[in-house]
């Protein structure tokens, strides 16, 4: 049922669309590729399934395509960014760049962004800092879906956290994940199957387990790391607590239950503590800590060694995180990228708005 | 059963028996603080009830009480510091304050440490930062008791993060957790009452899911925070990888399942690839992004905010990181540290052999 796009296809018609929107060409190969990463990478969730969502949130003016994105407040190694309202999609590597040339100047560079928006898959902004030999970051806010341990109100974003490390001849380490025990784009997939969750990944509107898969849309929540007490739901509270204050109270960007949601339909939360959403990127340098051969070599024998751990019985082997990923990415490159009948007439609507054939 | 001693009467007892171990006067004090947060704090796994073991490591030379700590390379935001086998409560400390004296300087400092110990709680690490309006990050990898998700080798350690956030009129943000779903300690607990642990915290040598407390002493393994696949464990595993590599790759220590075991008994895994155990130190002047009082003030809005999220029918309160913490330890100061009476007699030898009465 799905139709196959080939990534160039599917490039020319994101940029062309977030040209129509009012981008600079620059801007719009900037935004297509943080895009498009997460289709390559295999988080349908986060990819060109969600352009007409940034084109209702432009529409709304919520986003202004030719933001003036700026340095408020830096020192040697940190920085506050202004995004302007600008996409996610184009502040984020902006962020990440000044992280990644404060590491090359002191060691480390860290980057706190406020008054910005969805910025894709937080993996592809920490990513960046792999040519440089650089440990890259990168971490989020978002709209509030979790609900915290012992808590019935939604006040957390599904808050990701992004981890990039180099290595030599191994494929680097990349960990990229939502601080919830499933993240929102998995209870999408169950919807749209019809099918439920399983036990512990979220729970209705007076706190009890549920397999709901559309309980969200009921005053349920989604369930921090852990799922419950018993199981560790306080350390996946305590992470999504950490990224929302280090991505919105740091950078003075609306934190918690305020930060502003990804449906345009959906009214800002009143009371504003700040503007935008926020975000935070990290850039480490290896060679500030040791020379880089030598760290990424044990990076190879750490990697190899952690590869063929003896796996339990019915599995190949043990995962390095980022495998899937790049396996994925491996496939899609050459063979293509599906998209659903659905994504596939959504982004017909929007090509037909701006005069764009899909 | 518990006998109760007062901090005061538990510190002067720790601190002689580190001096009679041969620490200077200075570090004994600092190694005791250490050692004795973990009691006051309620995490009674780390704390005086370890003593005896720190003793054992020592006599097998595994542990040198008058270090030559020092920084080994640098940068203007990053140090490795070789701990020269020293106690990781004083090691600890020692690259901590060199975290702070960065972020001062520049925005901020990240320590990474090899040829170091145990270190107490991370926690404790952490908060040394809230006194100068820093926040204070704090993680260590550990002797490998966690199986990788689709694995049954024991390949991490607990490998704990902390993270202490300041506030103005609010108490601290304390985040202080174990990257699994339960931390050791926590077995323990269960097996001196002969208890069954709850589902998903342990498995057995074959990866299947089981209750017995006492499976790591039958090539049992932890679980990452998540349990299972389907519940995250693969980001519990990611987190605990995170905190290996920051701590041991980045610095030269022994990482996966190479780190130093803490049980004198157990012998030093072969080949090692680095020296002892490592740390990761992190500080962030909160003024290197916004002025200090305007964020400890929204600082104090999220945590009233949130500390007020609607609870779940039976709980009062939701919790912020740190409340049971701060809760116990002003009980502690007060009424005194309850001992098991197997630790008092723990303690009792380890005064015998040191002419410390305790």
């Amino acid at each position: 049922m799905d139709q196959i796009f080939s990534f160039q296809h599917l490039y020319q018609f994101t940029e062309s669309v977030f040209i129509q929107m009012g981008c600079s060409i620059t801007d719009a190969a900037t935004a297509t590729n943080a895009l498009l990463s997460a289709d390559i990478r295999g988080i349908d969730s986060h990819g060109v399934a969600r352009l007409s969502g940034y084109v209702r949130l432009w529409e709304a003016k919520r986003i202004n395509t030719t933001p003036n994105i700026r340095i408020v407040h830096e020192t040697p190694s940190t920085a506050v960014i202004d995004g302007d309202a600008g996409l996610g999609l184009v502040v984020a590597p902006y962020a990440m760049q000044v992280a990644i040339d404060k590491a090359k100047n002191v060691g480390t560079g860290w980057v706190s962004v406020k008054n910005s928006n969805h910025f894709g898959i937080a993996g592809y902004h920490a990513m960046m800092a792999l040519q440089h030999d650089i440990i890259g970051m990168a971490m989020t806010n978002a709209s509030a879906l979790v609900a915290p341990t012992f808590s019935i109100e939604k006040m957390l974003g599904t808050n990701p956290i992004a981890v990039a490390i180099p290595a030599n001849e191994q494929p680097a380490f990349v960990a990229d994940f939502a601080t919830t025990t499933a993240a929102n784009g998995k209870l999408e997939i169950l919807q749209r199957k019809n099918a439920d969750t399983p036990d512990g990944w979220v729970q209705d509107k007076d706190g009890n387990t549920t397999n709901d898969a559309n309980i969200l849309k009921k005053q349920g929540a989604l369930l921090p790391l852990g799922s419950d007490r018993e199981h560790g739901s306080h350390k996946g509270y305590a992470l999504g607590s950490i990224v929302d204050i280090f991505s919105a109270v740091l950078s003075g960007a609306s934190y918690g239950p305020w930060a502003p949601p990804f449906p345009a339909y959906i009214a800002m939360p009143e009371n504003q503590p700040g503007q935008g959403l926020g975000h935070f990127f990290g850039a480490m340098r290896v060679d500030a800590f040791r020379p880089a051969d030598e760290f990424k070599s044990h990076m190879d024998n750490w990697i190899s060694r952690f590869r063929n751990a003896k796996p339990a019985p019915g599995y190949d082997k043990v995962l390095i995180p980022g495998d899937p990923e790049r396996e994925m990415s491996a496939i899609r490159m050459s063979e293509g990228i599906p998209l659903l009948q659905s994504v596939v007439d959504d982004l017909t609507q929007v090509g037909v708005k701006f005069g764009v054939s899909l």
